[in-house]
């Protein structure tokens, strides 16, 4: 079944009693789902482990020299996920005060944290300054704001935001690197950039980009690569320095449904950029730098899945609503980005798909539909539904609208399972909440 | 200067030193910002106090006999505005068990707690026969499910919610009365479920319907209201009932922008209804119901002003960015409506805008734009600026996303200011996540 390739690695389909149940690291859904509640976000340890080892096999065979991975904490960061990024040794992409504070609590290596940010705040330098190994530096602003810094304490090594100008396809919201964007610096600016560094003696050492998240084709990188290395170039000609590291930010997409498969492999998307990097270094008689790749969402997304309980069915006009118990709040990617989805029932998820159905959450808003208009067999109410692909921005996005909770997140790993995060409570809810005074 | 309009009904401008700044109930806005931090929400009681009386005196004046006013909560609660809610003795909107618990802590009467929501779990259901004096029946599924209970408790109100059929002029995602909409009942089914209540004893008491959210015409009301009285008609034929309660759902809209303005008053919107009520019963010889409405976001948007400060600005191909503290985390309307926002600058206010000027927060996506060309004075690094008519779905749909502390939220009230939410921490974030358990 095709739509079982969308699912974590280790997901099977296995017979109990008269059924056959969704299984994912030798749990099935059902017992998953009624043990810890619904909703409820399950992470396949092995299908993370798998997709980071694409990437590190992939370097190691087109950039062997040196390259890295960065995991990208907007994606999805809690403590565990950062223990996780810890003992793969990867580097961590924070953005400001918030998601270093994640960092810290995992204890990771001070150089594999690096800072992202388009304005961060006096508290997130400070922050990334004491917790970081290295700063990406948005603006001239912030190059200011570093170097006034420096006298009070060294600075973690700095790379500088480039913006190409050339745009890659995919939604509006999540192209980055086009010439209107908010984010970075002209090449321009980037020379200015490394002369207030040299002026400063600041420790600069890389040359970042990021052209978008979720783009499916690599060859839109190909400008954006060259436009850095003449780049590069320049600052050889003017200044006599070249970065050690090269960053070409912008996360590879995934398959979402089934008509995304078959997805080019993670292997396209590392060739494409290293093999395009060997070449324009040779051709411009460049070192070749460390290469550290930020794969965004293809790392972690696959490992998701979000499980719902079918608390009510309607007919309406022309469409078949399941009224789910999550939506919007754990999963605002419909209502942002017009995101498609698939879905499998957690019983019997062969069964012939005949009928073409609405996937609603509980939220007073009709924005909250997780799907629309997906052929699936005719659910009923109190069965579970699992939606794969749940594992990036979905809960690092999520919300308390209409008094939701946030979800139960669980991660399987060797047979284990382990609630990393646990369901919020309606306590939390008022966790910050004062009363008026008595008049 | 018509910006100024959008404001909170207390604003000023007032001169201090050698500048103008902008004040909300006797405070300067920058004071403000300094001592609580930005982003910084401020909500004016002395607006949402003039909002609910524009209701109340033209609900007396058009619809003398028997009216009400229903809070969404949904637009923003916490614990302070419950209380409002409870001293001003209207009722609240409810949405499950979270909502429902901050109005219990708010200790608000039973009989003023409504409850809504299209999926209502086992755990909301049991919170709102425990502490809500009416429940919103949302399918025939959910009405069997209060049947099952009413045996061991006795429930509150029902009321029964109508799919009238006919949209509205609004967003597609707050579009709620369509034919093919997620919410609620057709005309056949509410009188099927009339049926089942009768056949069961159950205490239904209202009708209501809810066309969506935000709309500025009332006239696409007409034919929804008609579809109610018409079904009103055919109880009474069949089963000899009327609701003692009718409550036409569907939030009025509220100018967020100049060119918004002038907006229809209020009045216009409660006068609509309240003259095709009494008209479409008088013609239909049915009694007058108690009409309550839910003015949804016009009772509480412009009473809330968001206040940001600029943490860097940027020259792009065309546009000059402004780089806030805040944006998507606390503000996703632009986002997922295409929200459009108008805002001033906190000092000297009066200031010629001369510069087209984009609105970016700090977090790493491109949709996390607050304003797009908005003509501003040419403001620089570390000002203060306030966005309007921010009180109403910004903070309820607002996220962690990029490891963003949710704001602190102030509450002006009689020349002082209450702390109402305090600013999330890190150690917050942080509060739900258990580590992997150590290999």
């Amino acid at each position: 079944m095709k739509r079982l390739a969308l699912f974590p690695i280790s997901t099977k389909i296995e017979p109990r009693a008269d059924h056959h149940y969704l299984n994912i690291g030798g749990h099935a859904l059902d017992q998953l789902a009624e043990d810890y509640g619904t909703p409820l976000y399950i992470y396949d340890r092995a299908t993370l482990d798998a997709s980071l080892a694409a990437y590190q096999d992939a370097l190691a065979k087109h950039y062997p020299d040196s390259a890295g991975i960065t995991y990208a904490g907007k994606a999805y960061l809690c403590l565990a996920v950062a223990q996780w990024v810890d003992q793969q040794n990867i580097w961590l992409d924070c953005t400001g005060e918030g998601e270093l504070s994640i960092a810290a609590a995992a204890e990771l290596e001070r150089e594999n944290v690096l800072v992202h940010g388009v304005n961060k705040s006096a508290g997130d330098l400070s922050s990334a300054i004491s917790g970081a190994g290295t700063i990406v530096v948005d603006n001239l602003a912030e190059l200011e704001r570093l170097q006034a810094r420096q006298i009070n304490s060294p600075l973690p090594n700095l790379w500088l935001r480039l913006r190409p100008g050339e745009p890659v396809d995919t939604h509006q919201h999540i192209q980055t690197g086009q010439e209107s964007s908010k984010f970075g610096l002209n090449p321009a600016e980037i020379l200015q950039a490394v002369a207030y560094c040299q002026q400063h003696n600041l420790p600069l050492t890389g040359l970042h980009f990021h052209q978008g998240s979720h783009f499916h084709e690599p060859g839109p990188l190909a400008a954006a690569l060259d436009t850095a290395l003449d780049l590069i170039l320049s600052m050889r000609k003017e200044y006599g320095w070249v970065p050690d590291v090269l960053s070409p930010g912008g996360g590879w997409g995934v398959p979402y449904t089934e008509d995304d498969l078959p997805h080019q492999p993670i292997e396209n998307y590392v060739r494409f950029i290293a093999e395009h990097l060997v070449e324009g270094c040779k051709k411009r008689d460049l070192p070749l730098p460390h290469l550290q790749l930020e794969p965004g969402r293809s790392l972690v997304a696959q490992a998701g899945v979000a499980v719902y309980r079918i608390g009510a069915t309607k007919e309406t006009a022309d469409r078949r609503w399941l009224l789910l118990d999550g939506g919007l709040a754990d999963n605002p990617r419909p209502a942002l980005y017009d995101a498609a989805y698939s879905a499998l029932p957690v019983r019997d998820p062969e069964r012939e798909p005949t009928t073409a159905t609405w996937l609603g959450g509980p939220y007073c808003e009709s924005g909250d539909t997780l799907i629309s208009n997906l052929l699936l067999p005719k659910l009923e109410t109190d069965e579970f539904i699992a939606i794969p692909v749940s594992g990036a921005y979905q809960l690092s996005m999520g919300s308390n609208y209409n008094g939701a909770r946030k979800p139960a997140v669980i991660w399987l790993e060797n047979e284990a399972v382990h609630l990393i995060q646990r369901r919020e409570t309606s306590l939390d809810l008022l966790q910050r909440d004062n009363p008026l005074p008595q008049s």
